[in-house]
């Protein structure tokens, strides 16, 4: 099965990026994690992007806050899915990161999911690979029960107590 | 090769629309696209969702203005990868749009493009499908030569007049 | 007399949502409340809604946060009235919630109150069933008068100090 | 069955109401409609409200743009729902409008609908006055099953088409 | 000289006002302050502002936040310069306040001050009484240079650590 | 009587500006207005503020877009009321100007009218002044008689027509 | 005397860069100017930056829309100062061009504009040479001079007509 | 060499801007601090930024909050580079003295940086000496590398951990 990448421009973004990790593990996807600056590294950057596919990369998810240009740096690199998570930064709650994030220009897209949202970028990983993996999409079904069933327990919880 | 479902909330997304069909027409890939909304006909764009993959579709694309629900909506019924394309409405410049589809919760991905992106929807479309289907992944990376090489005639127009 | 239904996305609405229950208690309204999420467990706001009027329910609230999709979802199954509390999310401060709620298209209505307003949701529901139940419209209206005069000894207790 | 009355703050917003007065009136719902300004005739304003519901009135509506105070002022001075429609006005986009219509402080309810959504400020009265009035809730159904039908077609259009 | 009159339009909103007041105290200003809301005691409201000028008032500050309405509903009963203060609120950083405050329609204007800008209003007001008072004046210019000395001081602070 | 005196920030403002001289013509209030940037002529923008009062001014109006420093400008050298109108730019509706006039710092308000409110700017200069001038409030109140009854003509032809 | 580099993300950018170009040689600064994209050209932009010193480049202008990446991945690549101008995209007024211009992380700066802001990009960028070039300063001051006598033109026709 | 002149408009602002002399002393660049506001002693900020240029200043920055004008009224005064710094106030995160500083009118350019962002406002100060200033070139080039090495040491640290 192909490996998920997954970037974070900056050491400060890992507290937001774990749930990816951890959603990742959850699923057996394999996956490779780096910090990685558009800015500060852009030649790892770059490289990474360049090799992702022959080094069996199928999806990459790249975090970033402020002036968010990691995602939208990798994918002007590759043709593979390219997944991006606004990160909140310390103003503007990450509106200025989710608009550098997501209003790519013609021709090069960027997936972007919710500010701070590595753990539906890490599904969404799984949702693409499982396009062709039948067993990932059996257990994308399985936490999609259990997603439902977490909520209708909540709404017991909740009659049982008013 | 799997097929691409598009959706679109009501008629007046259509010219917006018109440029993600004709990107997966260029690319070759096979697409049925859909006028179901969210709010006025809920159980088409359900039952669309629902039984997409066992029709073929390896990934949704939904594009809908102002409070901008169809692609939450779809990916609520499936597990397929579903990318949503805000549509600039009649106020707000497409913020609504925008916020209202990618501000999913988590569980739910949805992978947005930029307001009215739609070309990009079309082109992630083939991405994750050219996961797996190198010959999509060729004509991705033709594309993009096209684009570099595009940029490049403008660059040398520019200089030929200054 | 009918009931209210109120709906919330999810366990986490629940502290915005506990102020709209008790406002209903004080008006001596029959109420039922359900954690129903748009995403998580469509089918069971779908149900609620397709069902409420029939199953004696005059006023539904929706309370959720982000792209909030709830009220807009049960509104598209039903044509009583359908009241939206935007939640404050993780960031934003409750604005994508506003947008996702209120910005419904033509046909299919959601009667938004403020941001975390559960209060006001409440009694809005109350003012409808008022409408056609004069001992409500009694409470309102002494309830106002309350409210006046809570305002009126707070301009005293200033003017007691200053 | 009680009638619905409809306030705008300014003859400029007419042409934006004209949608709401054209629905009320596919429904068969008596109404009654002013200009009257919540600042330049605060008087006439408060007077319409506070006498509204010995009047007949079962739902008010108010549109006002900018600043748009007409809304709270009116439910200031009743109990009867009252439903605000916030205007686009000449600078942003109707945003100014929408906050002063929706943030309403607890206790003073105002139903509020999309920035110039006036077709759906309507349909919301009808279906307030439907709770109580089965031959509205017949004719709301079958406006919802027309508004369907509307998008199907459309449907079949695009794949005529296509 | 003539008075001052505050209104702000909830208890909650006095931390803010106090700067006012303690303003107003500091130029000898006398005024009257009041608690009366918009939208819980309208009547209240416009009494004050109706009968403002004949009472000896030269100005009148409202302080209200979300949807606030105070200042403009005093404004509509009063050809008095009316001051409005936009209060920071749960949500929304007081933007919804500001907007509320400021964006009046032609022919009756509210002077608007900075969100929770309170101090500024009570300036704004004696700058107003100043007009045809000398006295206040030479307290201005003396505040004024006072406030200028502040700056230096800091300044020379700065300059005597780095 | 005093005068009032009127900055714009640029020849471009000036179409917006003449609504308020023509107001001011209207109420009979002799005035001065000049183009002085802040930013291109901080000189004459400067040295107008500082003599104003002695020459006979009693409150300054000043008209910016963009990043409209004017009136704080012009506040910061003078303890004259200073009105400032936010002009809507090339961008951006005006927020920028609105933001960049009203959020002055404690010490030095600036009396802060809607985007492009160049009437209400007068009027409120016409307030202040009518404060001590009893001929202007009669102007005043006849002009507040006269938006009443524009307005309730306007209902009434609503009224003629539906 | 160093030369100015100015680079433009998309050939739909070069009416906003003209004015640029246009100041420049006012100036009599010598230029080359580049459609170079971030995203569909990435190694031309970088391999520009890379070499920009040694080539004889003083200051680097950069102008792109949407999320605008040229002057941030420019500036990753160079130490010489690298001005930003967000252009005005088709949505959303310039806002996401101008945040993903001026949030740069800390590290690599870009000195950023107002949005479409070619002209004062330039000027900076002469300001910039004009630190060791005395000439340069020579006519900037003569600019400035020009400016405010257009002003103060402007103000003698106001006052010829009014 | 040149000095850099840092202005901050509050000593509120010291906070921020400590950073940026951090980094000028990091570089051995000499520098000057004054807190000067350009509206409580515009004349200071008036006299520094005309004087600037004879007393050896290369750069300036100047750092505000709210209505940011000290930038703007800088460089209103000198035709040196001026770096604006919008600081985050009290409300709206900084976006008031983000517009406030960098949407300047044509002809009186402002360098903006992000919101708060005194480090890199040192740094780009830093790169407008380099241009003719060697040695500082070699300490940035030196300055990139140990930030690229950091990234580098965190994603070692991130792959000794994960």
């Amino acid at each position: 099965m192909k490996k998920v990448g997954i970037l974070m421009g900056s050491a400060s973004d890992r507290p937001v990026v774990e749930k990816a990790l951890e959603t990742l593990r959850e699923y057996g996807v394999e996956f490779e994690a780096h910090v990685y600056s558009a800015h500060r590294t852009p030649e790892e950057a770059r490289d990474f992007a360049v090799k992702a596919r022959e080094r069996g990369f199928g999806v990459l998810i790249c975090a970033a806050g402020m002036a968010a240009h990691l995602a939208g740096a990798v994918a002007a690199n590759t043709t593979l899915p390219v997944i991006g998570i606004p990160c909140k930064g310390p103003v503007l709650d990450g509106m200025d990161a989710l608009l550098s994030t997501v209003q790519m220009p013609s021709g090069i897209p960027v997936a972007t999911v919710a500010i701070n949202g590595a753990q539906n970028a890490a599904l969404l990983a799984v949702e693409i690979l499982a396009v062709t993996e039948p067993e990932l999409e059996a257990k994308l079904d399985a936490a999609r029960r259990a997603g439902a069933e977490k909520v209708l327990r909540a709404d017991e919880e909740l009659n049982g107590e008013i």
